[in-house]
């Protein structure tokens, strides 16, 4: 793991996050060689509980409302390298090595759409 | 800005943006030269409408209820090399050149606390 992605001067624990009224925190998936963002998705306390037991990424789908082990069908798992908590204790940021695509759509990353005002 | 931290391989405009039951959507900051993720914020439209108009962050300020000019006060505004949409819509990726740190603590980035399971 590289880490130019990140500085840590500082430890956060369960005690310090804060989930939305869902019981839900968004998750910021970074590839951790090339710095790429991947996805964002959420995750519950199972599936943050799951994703350090396993080492791989969890996270649930708001929209099948249920547990979601990245990969877990397409092969393309989520390996974590490290795990960060923001000032606020509000979003999650995972670093990983992606064993493939992230994006259902077979794209590496699920950001490949340029945002054009006037399209 | 480099293009090693996105790929583009489509467009999004106003229309394929999906907002929450607030109005807001998800967005996450990051360094287009070191590609640092900085922080995750939240846009509502007009918070868009003004980082398209200016070329510089807003977002939309959960906890003051209000439009926030990242840096209006402390002067660590954020240029906008890049807007991206993630494939549901959802979410959206904006890389910046930052004028100073984004984090209020005056950490580079928000996440600077690594997550320990047992701290």
């Amino acid at each position: 793991m590289t880490d130019s992605f990140t500085l840590a001067t500082g430890e956060a624990s369960w005690d310090d996050l804060k989930w939305d009224g869902r019981g839900l925190i968004p998750t910021v998936v970074q590839d951790a060689d090339t710095g790429m963002v991947l996805m964002v998705a959420w995750m519950s306390r199972e599936s943050l509980r799951l994703t350090l037991e396993t080492g791989e990424t969890h996270f649930w789908s708001r929209s099948r409302k249920e547990l979601w082990h990245k990969g877990g069908t397409s092969g393309n798992i989520q390996k974590v390298t490290g795990l960060w908590v923001d000032c606020d204790g509000d979003t999650l940021l995972v670093q990983v090595h992606p064993a493939g695509p992230a994006c259902h759509t077979g794209a590496i990353s699920c950001f490949f759409r340029k945002f054009a005002e006037h399209a």
